[in-house]
Protein backbone atom coordinates (compact mmCIF):
# COMPACT_ATOMS: atom_id res chain seq x y z
CA UNK A 1 0.00 0.00 0.00
CA UNK A 2 1.65 3.55 -0.77
CA UNK A 3 1.47 5.99 1.95
CA UNK A 4 0.73 9.52 1.90
CA UNK A 5 3.12 10.36 4.32
CA UNK A 6 5.84 7.49 4.67
CA UNK A 7 8.16 8.96 6.93
CA UNK A 8 4.65 8.73 9.35
CA UNK A 9 3.87 5.62 8.38
CA UNK A 10 4.00 2.02 9.06
CA UNK A 11 7.91 1.66 9.36
CA UNK A 12 10.71 0.03 11.87
CA UNK A 13 9.02 -0.62 14.98
CA UNK A 14 5.37 -0.23 13.95
CA UNK A 15 6.55 -2.43 11.37
CA UNK A 16 7.69 -5.35 13.58
CA UNK A 17 4.84 -5.15 15.64
CA UNK A 18 2.22 -5.76 12.85
CA UNK A 19 4.73 -8.75 11.56
CA UNK A 20 5.14 -10.38 14.52
CA UNK A 21 5.95 -13.73 13.14
CA UNK A 22 9.23 -11.58 11.32
CA UNK A 23 9.93 -9.94 14.42
CA UNK A 24 10.00 -12.93 16.76
CA UNK A 25 12.25 -14.76 14.43
CA UNK A 26 14.52 -11.52 14.17
CA UNK A 27 14.84 -11.55 17.86
CA UNK A 28 15.67 -15.11 17.98
CA UNK A 29 18.30 -14.80 15.71
CA UNK A 30 19.91 -11.90 17.66
CA UNK A 31 20.00 -13.93 20.63
CA UNK A 32 21.05 -16.93 19.09
CA UNK A 33 24.01 -15.06 17.68
CA UNK A 34 24.44 -12.93 21.06
CA UNK A 35 25.88 -16.32 22.12
CA UNK A 36 28.72 -15.75 20.11
CA UNK A 37 29.82 -12.02 20.88
CA UNK A 38 28.89 -9.20 22.10
CA UNK A 39 25.32 -8.02 20.74
CA UNK A 40 22.74 -5.16 22.07
CA UNK A 41 19.11 -5.03 20.65
CA UNK A 42 18.24 -1.55 20.00
CA UNK A 43 14.54 -0.79 18.76
CA UNK A 44 13.70 1.73 16.01
CA UNK A 45 11.04 4.64 16.08
CA UNK A 46 9.60 4.04 19.87
CA UNK A 47 7.15 6.58 20.39
CA UNK A 48 5.44 5.68 23.46
CA UNK A 49 5.36 3.00 26.77
CA UNK A 50 2.81 0.86 24.95
CA UNK A 51 5.10 -0.25 21.90
CA UNK A 52 7.89 -1.49 24.28
CA UNK A 53 5.58 -3.07 26.39
CA UNK A 54 4.52 -5.20 23.09
CA UNK A 55 8.11 -5.72 22.45
CA UNK A 56 9.41 -7.01 25.88
CA UNK A 57 6.31 -9.29 25.55
CA UNK A 58 7.27 -10.75 22.25
CA UNK A 59 11.19 -10.78 22.94
CA UNK A 60 10.25 -12.86 26.56
CA UNK A 61 8.64 -14.56 23.73
CA UNK A 62 11.71 -15.62 21.56
CA UNK A 63 13.85 -16.34 25.05
CA UNK A 64 11.23 -18.80 26.04
CA UNK A 65 10.54 -20.65 22.69
CA UNK A 66 14.42 -20.61 22.50
CA UNK A 67 14.07 -22.37 25.70
CA UNK A 68 12.13 -24.76 24.93
CA UNK A 69 13.98 -25.69 21.82
CA UNK A 70 17.14 -26.63 23.54
CA UNK A 71 18.66 -23.93 21.63
CA UNK A 72 21.92 -22.42 22.37
CA UNK A 73 21.56 -18.76 22.78
CA UNK A 74 22.10 -15.48 25.24
CA UNK A 75 19.21 -14.40 27.32
CA UNK A 76 21.10 -11.22 28.37
CA UNK A 77 20.96 -9.44 25.60
CA UNK A 78 20.97 -5.48 26.34
CA UNK A 79 17.65 -3.94 24.71
CA UNK A 80 18.02 -0.29 24.04
CA UNK A 81 15.54 1.91 22.32
CA UNK A 82 16.32 4.57 19.51
CA UNK A 83 15.10 8.02 20.88
CA UNK A 84 14.39 9.89 17.69
CA UNK A 85 10.73 10.38 18.14
CA UNK A 86 9.45 13.51 20.12
CA UNK A 87 6.77 11.79 22.20
CA UNK A 88 9.75 9.55 23.55
CA UNK A 89 11.60 12.74 24.46
CA UNK A 90 8.74 13.62 26.71
CA UNK A 91 8.58 10.06 27.90
CA UNK A 92 11.97 9.57 28.56
CA UNK A 93 11.86 9.07 32.43
CA UNK A 94 9.10 6.45 31.96
CA UNK A 95 10.97 4.58 28.96
CA UNK A 96 14.61 4.83 30.65
CA UNK A 97 13.24 2.62 33.55
CA UNK A 98 12.19 -0.52 31.21
CA UNK A 99 15.69 -0.37 29.02
CA UNK A 100 19.20 -0.77 29.27
CA UNK A 101 20.37 2.20 27.22
CA UNK A 102 18.98 5.13 24.50
CA UNK A 103 20.59 6.07 21.76
CA UNK A 104 19.56 9.56 20.74
CA UNK A 105 18.75 9.44 16.32
CA UNK A 106 19.64 13.24 15.94
CA UNK A 107 18.59 13.22 12.09
CA UNK A 108 15.13 11.80 12.62
CA UNK A 109 14.72 13.57 15.41
CA UNK A 110 15.01 17.19 13.88
CA UNK A 111 12.84 16.05 11.13
CA UNK A 112 10.12 14.82 13.32
CA UNK A 113 10.50 17.73 16.03
CA UNK A 114 10.69 20.51 13.24
CA UNK A 115 8.07 18.69 11.17
CA UNK A 116 10.08 18.95 8.17
CA UNK A 117 11.50 16.10 5.49
CA UNK A 118 15.04 17.39 5.08
CA UNK A 119 15.56 15.59 1.79
CA UNK A 120 12.92 18.10 0.44
CA UNK A 121 14.68 20.74 -0.72
CA UNK A 122 12.14 23.40 -0.31
CA UNK A 123 12.22 22.91 3.10
CA UNK A 124 15.46 21.27 3.89
CA UNK A 125 16.66 24.94 5.25
CA UNK A 126 14.87 24.79 8.04
CA UNK A 127 17.12 21.48 9.02
CA UNK A 128 20.27 23.09 10.84
CA UNK A 129 22.40 22.00 13.94
CA UNK A 130 22.46 23.48 16.73
CA UNK A 131 18.48 23.95 16.61
CA UNK A 132 17.58 25.23 20.52
CA UNK A 133 14.55 22.72 20.81
CA UNK A 134 16.55 19.52 19.21
CA UNK A 135 19.29 20.78 21.96
CA UNK A 136 16.55 20.90 24.95
CA UNK A 137 14.90 17.36 23.83
CA UNK A 138 18.45 16.11 23.70
CA UNK A 139 19.10 17.46 27.34
CA UNK A 140 15.90 16.11 28.70
CA UNK A 141 16.67 12.84 27.33
CA UNK A 142 20.13 12.99 29.20
CA UNK A 143 18.61 13.95 32.27
CA UNK A 144 16.39 11.19 32.33
CA UNK A 145 18.96 8.73 31.18
CA UNK A 146 21.14 10.11 34.27
CA UNK A 147 18.30 9.41 36.80
CA UNK A 148 18.05 6.24 35.70
CA UNK A 149 21.44 5.34 35.53
CA UNK A 150 20.84 3.78 31.56
CA UNK A 151 23.70 4.72 29.14
CA UNK A 152 23.20 7.04 25.77
CA UNK A 153 24.89 6.42 22.28
CA UNK A 154 24.12 9.35 19.74
CA UNK A 155 23.96 8.37 16.37
CA UNK A 156 22.91 10.59 13.27
CA UNK A 157 25.20 13.30 11.33
CA UNK A 158 25.28 15.47 14.84
CA UNK A 159 28.19 14.14 16.59
CA UNK A 160 30.16 14.30 13.39
CA UNK A 161 30.10 17.90 13.14
CA UNK A 162 32.33 20.00 15.12
CA UNK A 163 30.42 22.59 15.74
CA UNK A 164 28.28 20.35 18.14
CA UNK A 165 30.90 18.69 20.20
CA UNK A 166 31.64 21.58 22.96
CA UNK A 167 27.75 21.45 23.16
CA UNK A 168 27.64 17.57 23.07
CA UNK A 169 30.31 16.88 25.56
CA UNK A 170 28.81 19.73 27.91
CA UNK A 171 25.56 18.07 28.28
CA UNK A 172 27.19 14.73 29.41
CA UNK A 173 27.42 12.50 26.46
CA UNK A 174 30.27 10.09 25.98
CA UNK A 175 29.24 7.65 23.48
CA UNK A 176 29.05 9.17 19.90
CA UNK A 177 29.26 7.41 16.62
CA UNK A 178 29.82 9.27 13.07
CA UNK A 179 30.98 8.22 10.24
CA UNK A 180 34.67 6.90 10.04
CA UNK A 181 36.23 10.11 8.25
CA UNK A 182 35.05 12.16 10.98
CA UNK A 183 36.94 10.52 13.27
CA UNK A 184 40.36 11.98 13.35
CA UNK A 185 38.87 15.34 13.43
CA UNK A 186 36.11 14.61 16.29
CA UNK A 187 38.86 12.66 18.69
CA UNK A 188 41.14 15.52 18.35
CA UNK A 189 38.44 18.24 19.59
CA UNK A 190 37.23 15.97 22.51
CA UNK A 191 41.14 15.31 23.84
CA UNK A 192 41.07 19.17 23.48
CA UNK A 193 38.16 20.63 25.34
CA UNK A 194 38.35 21.11 28.74
CA UNK A 195 35.21 19.69 30.06
CA UNK A 196 34.67 22.20 32.67
CA UNK A 197 34.16 24.97 30.14
CA UNK A 198 31.87 22.83 27.90
CA UNK A 199 29.45 22.02 30.90
CA UNK A 200 29.24 26.21 31.28
CA UNK A 201 28.72 26.52 27.75
CA UNK A 202 25.96 24.24 27.51
CA UNK A 203 23.94 25.60 30.23
CA UNK A 204 24.12 29.40 29.10
CA UNK A 205 23.63 27.87 25.36
CA UNK A 206 19.43 28.62 26.40
CA UNK A 207 19.82 32.13 26.70
CA UNK A 208 20.11 32.22 22.65
CA UNK A 209 17.27 31.78 20.73
CA UNK A 210 18.38 30.64 17.10
CA UNK A 211 20.47 28.84 15.27
CA UNK A 212 22.65 31.53 14.03
CA UNK A 213 23.29 32.82 17.75
CA UNK A 214 23.98 29.68 19.09
CA UNK A 215 26.30 29.17 16.37
CA UNK A 216 28.37 32.16 16.79
CA UNK A 217 28.14 31.46 20.97
CA UNK A 218 29.87 27.60 20.41
CA UNK A 219 32.26 28.86 17.89
CA UNK A 220 33.82 31.85 19.87
CA UNK A 221 33.85 29.77 23.09
CA UNK A 222 35.87 27.45 21.16
CA UNK A 223 37.29 29.04 18.54
CA UNK A 224 40.26 27.50 19.45
CA UNK A 225 39.66 24.04 19.24
CA UNK A 226 36.63 23.83 16.44
CA UNK A 227 38.18 23.74 12.87
CA UNK A 228 37.72 26.64 10.72
CA UNK A 229 34.18 26.68 9.22
CA UNK A 230 32.30 30.02 8.11
CA UNK A 231 29.54 30.90 9.91
CA UNK A 232 26.41 32.10 8.23
CA UNK A 233 25.49 35.53 7.60
CA UNK B 1 7.01 19.51 -7.15
CA UNK B 2 5.76 16.66 -5.39
CA UNK B 3 6.73 16.10 -2.17
CA UNK B 4 7.46 12.51 -0.80
CA UNK B 5 6.09 13.65 2.65
CA UNK B 6 4.24 16.78 2.13
CA UNK B 7 2.84 16.47 5.74
CA UNK B 8 6.72 17.35 6.50
CA UNK B 9 6.98 20.11 3.53
CA UNK B 10 6.47 23.33 2.33
CA UNK B 11 2.88 24.14 4.32
CA UNK B 12 1.39 27.15 5.78
CA UNK B 13 3.66 29.99 6.92
CA UNK B 14 6.58 27.91 5.02
CA UNK B 15 4.81 28.80 2.00
CA UNK B 16 3.77 32.28 2.77
CA UNK B 17 7.87 33.02 3.47
CA UNK B 18 8.39 31.28 0.57
CA UNK B 19 6.04 33.47 -1.18
CA UNK B 20 6.47 36.84 0.44
CA UNK B 21 4.32 38.90 -2.17
CA UNK B 22 1.41 36.33 -0.96
CA UNK B 23 1.65 36.82 2.29
CA UNK B 24 2.09 40.78 2.15
CA UNK B 25 -1.28 40.96 0.27
CA UNK B 26 -2.98 38.86 2.64
CA UNK B 27 -1.38 40.53 5.89
CA UNK B 28 -2.85 44.10 4.48
CA UNK B 29 -6.00 42.45 3.33
CA UNK B 30 -6.56 41.36 7.26
CA UNK B 31 -5.00 44.76 8.63
CA UNK B 32 -7.61 46.48 6.13
CA UNK B 33 -10.62 44.75 7.39
CA UNK B 34 -9.55 44.92 11.08
CA UNK B 35 -10.45 48.41 10.68
CA UNK B 36 -14.26 46.88 10.41
CA UNK B 37 -13.88 44.05 12.80
CA UNK B 38 -12.83 41.98 15.47
CA UNK B 39 -9.83 40.38 14.02
CA UNK B 40 -6.61 38.15 15.46
CA UNK B 41 -3.88 37.25 12.94
CA UNK B 42 -3.16 33.37 13.38
CA UNK B 43 -0.02 32.11 12.36
CA UNK B 44 0.27 28.09 11.44
CA UNK B 45 3.05 25.51 11.65
CA UNK B 46 5.93 28.03 13.30
CA UNK B 47 8.73 25.63 14.27
CA UNK B 48 11.29 28.25 15.52
CA UNK B 49 12.16 31.78 16.22
CA UNK B 50 13.90 32.40 12.93
CA UNK B 51 10.49 32.04 11.51
CA UNK B 52 8.22 34.17 13.79
CA UNK B 53 10.81 36.99 13.38
CA UNK B 54 10.36 37.27 9.56
CA UNK B 55 6.47 37.27 9.97
CA UNK B 56 6.61 40.02 12.70
CA UNK B 57 9.24 41.71 10.00
CA UNK B 58 6.62 41.56 7.14
CA UNK B 59 4.01 42.75 9.19
CA UNK B 60 5.58 45.82 10.26
CA UNK B 61 6.41 46.04 6.20
CA UNK B 62 2.34 45.62 5.45
CA UNK B 63 2.03 48.32 8.37
CA UNK B 64 4.31 50.64 7.10
CA UNK B 65 3.19 50.30 3.56
CA UNK B 66 -0.45 50.83 4.26
CA UNK B 67 0.47 53.88 6.05
CA UNK B 68 2.03 55.17 3.07
CA UNK B 69 -0.70 54.96 1.38
CA UNK B 70 -2.75 56.34 3.06
CA UNK B 71 -5.25 53.13 3.72
CA UNK B 72 -7.83 52.44 6.68
CA UNK B 73 -6.67 49.96 8.41
CA UNK B 74 -6.11 48.59 12.38
CA UNK B 75 -1.92 48.24 12.80
CA UNK B 76 -2.95 46.67 16.49
CA UNK B 77 -4.05 43.36 15.32
CA UNK B 78 -3.31 40.79 17.71
CA UNK B 79 -0.73 38.26 16.52
CA UNK B 80 -0.70 34.69 17.83
CA UNK B 81 0.97 31.49 17.05
CA UNK B 82 -0.33 27.87 16.38
CA UNK B 83 1.42 25.34 18.55
CA UNK B 84 1.53 22.15 16.52
CA UNK B 85 4.92 21.49 15.89
CA UNK B 86 6.42 19.90 18.68
CA UNK B 87 9.62 22.27 18.44
CA UNK B 88 7.59 25.28 19.10
CA UNK B 89 6.53 23.27 22.32
CA UNK B 90 9.97 22.86 23.16
CA UNK B 91 10.76 27.40 22.95
CA UNK B 92 7.03 28.11 24.09
CA UNK B 93 8.57 30.17 26.29
CA UNK B 94 10.51 32.07 23.97
CA UNK B 95 7.67 32.22 21.60
CA UNK B 96 5.27 33.48 24.11
CA UNK B 97 6.96 36.72 24.35
CA UNK B 98 6.99 37.57 21.33
CA UNK B 99 2.94 37.06 20.61
CA UNK B 100 -0.50 37.92 22.19
CA UNK B 101 -1.40 34.25 22.30
CA UNK B 102 -1.07 30.31 21.28
CA UNK B 103 -3.41 28.43 19.65
CA UNK B 104 -2.70 25.03 20.28
CA UNK B 105 -3.40 22.28 17.32
CA UNK B 106 -3.85 19.05 19.18
CA UNK B 107 -4.51 17.47 15.52
CA UNK B 108 -1.07 18.42 14.28
CA UNK B 109 0.74 18.38 17.34
CA UNK B 110 -0.13 14.73 18.19
CA UNK B 111 0.83 13.72 14.71
CA UNK B 112 4.45 14.95 14.44
CA UNK B 113 5.21 14.30 18.18
CA UNK B 114 3.89 10.74 17.09
CA UNK B 115 5.51 10.87 13.77
CA UNK B 116 2.25 9.21 13.09
CA UNK B 117 -0.23 10.08 9.81
CA UNK B 118 -3.57 9.75 11.31
CA UNK B 119 -5.17 9.67 7.99
CA UNK B 120 -2.78 6.43 7.17
CA UNK B 121 -4.66 4.10 8.97
CA UNK B 122 -2.15 1.19 9.07
CA UNK B 123 -0.84 3.68 12.34
CA UNK B 124 -3.84 5.14 13.04
CA UNK B 125 -3.95 2.96 16.11
CA UNK B 126 -1.01 5.03 17.42
CA UNK B 127 -3.08 7.70 17.32
CA UNK B 128 -5.20 7.98 20.96
CA UNK B 129 -6.42 10.77 22.99
CA UNK B 130 -5.03 11.35 26.33
CA UNK B 131 -1.50 10.44 25.08
CA UNK B 132 0.60 11.28 28.08
CA UNK B 133 3.55 12.92 26.02
CA UNK B 134 0.74 14.73 24.32
CA UNK B 135 -0.62 15.81 27.51
CA UNK B 136 2.76 17.01 28.64
CA UNK B 137 3.35 18.99 25.96
CA UNK B 138 0.12 20.86 26.26
CA UNK B 139 1.45 21.14 30.12
CA UNK B 140 4.32 22.53 28.92
CA UNK B 141 2.87 24.99 26.78
CA UNK B 142 0.17 26.40 29.26
CA UNK B 143 3.00 26.63 31.59
CA UNK B 144 4.83 29.29 28.94
CA UNK B 145 2.01 30.69 28.53
CA UNK B 146 1.16 31.50 32.22
CA UNK B 147 4.69 32.48 32.71
CA UNK B 148 4.42 35.13 29.84
CA UNK B 149 0.88 36.57 30.80
CA UNK B 150 -0.24 35.19 27.11
CA UNK B 151 -4.07 33.71 26.43
CA UNK B 152 -4.52 30.19 25.32
CA UNK B 153 -6.92 28.46 22.66
CA UNK B 154 -7.13 24.89 21.69
CA UNK B 155 -8.49 23.96 18.39
CA UNK B 156 -8.37 20.32 16.80
CA UNK B 157 -10.91 17.41 17.92
CA UNK B 158 -9.20 17.26 21.42
CA UNK B 159 -11.50 19.44 23.31
CA UNK B 160 -14.78 18.00 21.55
CA UNK B 161 -14.40 14.70 23.25
CA UNK B 162 -15.60 14.48 26.50
CA UNK B 163 -13.30 12.24 28.32
CA UNK B 164 -10.54 15.31 27.73
CA UNK B 165 -12.55 17.91 29.20
CA UNK B 166 -11.56 17.04 33.60
CA UNK B 167 -7.91 16.91 31.95
CA UNK B 168 -7.77 19.94 29.77
CA UNK B 169 -9.89 22.10 32.52
CA UNK B 170 -7.31 21.40 35.30
CA UNK B 171 -4.47 22.27 33.00
CA UNK B 172 -5.82 25.70 33.09
CA UNK B 173 -7.60 26.02 29.49
CA UNK B 174 -10.37 28.39 29.40
CA UNK B 175 -11.03 28.87 25.82
CA UNK B 176 -12.18 25.25 23.65
CA UNK B 177 -12.80 25.51 20.15
CA UNK B 178 -15.14 22.37 18.50
CA UNK B 179 -17.65 21.33 15.98
CA UNK B 180 -20.91 23.09 16.81
CA UNK B 181 -22.54 19.34 17.58
CA UNK B 182 -20.33 19.02 20.42
CA UNK B 183 -21.39 21.89 22.23
CA UNK B 184 -24.29 21.17 24.02
CA UNK B 185 -22.28 18.31 25.97
CA UNK B 186 -19.40 20.19 26.49
CA UNK B 187 -21.13 22.93 27.99
CA UNK B 188 -23.28 21.01 30.30
CA UNK B 189 -19.72 18.97 31.74
CA UNK B 190 -17.58 22.37 32.07
CA UNK B 191 -20.38 23.49 34.23
CA UNK B 192 -20.38 20.28 36.42
CA UNK B 193 -17.17 19.74 36.61
CA UNK B 194 -15.01 20.87 40.06
CA UNK B 195 -12.47 22.71 38.98
CA UNK B 196 -10.16 22.05 41.91
CA UNK B 197 -10.46 18.54 41.29
CA UNK B 198 -9.97 18.77 37.51
CA UNK B 199 -6.67 20.46 39.13
CA UNK B 200 -5.68 17.91 40.94
CA UNK B 201 -6.68 14.99 38.27
CA UNK B 202 -4.46 17.20 36.36
CA UNK B 203 -1.24 16.59 38.76
CA UNK B 204 -2.08 12.95 39.77
CA UNK B 205 -2.38 11.66 35.72
CA UNK B 206 1.09 11.88 35.19
CA UNK B 207 1.54 8.73 37.27
CA UNK B 208 -0.05 6.82 34.66
CA UNK B 209 1.87 5.93 31.47
CA UNK B 210 -0.12 4.48 28.96
CA UNK B 211 -3.75 5.82 27.42
CA UNK B 212 -5.74 3.14 28.67
CA UNK B 213 -4.46 3.82 32.14
CA UNK B 214 -5.13 7.42 32.11
CA UNK B 215 -8.51 6.95 30.35
CA UNK B 216 -9.46 4.82 33.06
CA UNK B 217 -8.27 6.84 35.85
CA UNK B 218 -10.26 9.64 34.41
CA UNK B 219 -13.15 7.97 34.02
CA UNK B 220 -13.34 6.78 37.33
CA UNK B 221 -12.62 10.18 38.78
CA UNK B 222 -15.13 11.88 36.67
CA UNK B 223 -17.57 9.22 36.20
CA UNK B 224 -20.60 11.55 36.78
CA UNK B 225 -20.01 13.87 34.43
CA UNK B 226 -18.73 12.15 31.62
CA UNK B 227 -21.02 10.47 28.96
CA UNK B 228 -21.21 7.04 28.26
CA UNK B 229 -18.38 5.48 26.46
CA UNK B 230 -17.15 1.99 26.47
CA UNK B 231 -12.92 2.33 27.98
CA UNK B 232 -11.52 -0.17 24.98
CA UNK B 233 -9.97 -3.39 26.79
Amino acid sequence: MEEANPALGLRAVRFCLENKDIFITQIKAILRAAAFGNIKLLIPMISCMEELIQVKAIVRQAVMELERDEKVFNKDVPLGIMIEVPSAVLMADELAKEVAFFSIGTNDLTQYSMAIDRRNRRVAHLYQGLNPAVLKMIKMTLTAARNNNIEVIMCGEMAGDPINIPVLLGFGIRNLSMNAASIPVIKKMVREIDMENARKLSDALFQFITVEEITRFVQDAFNDVIPYREVEA
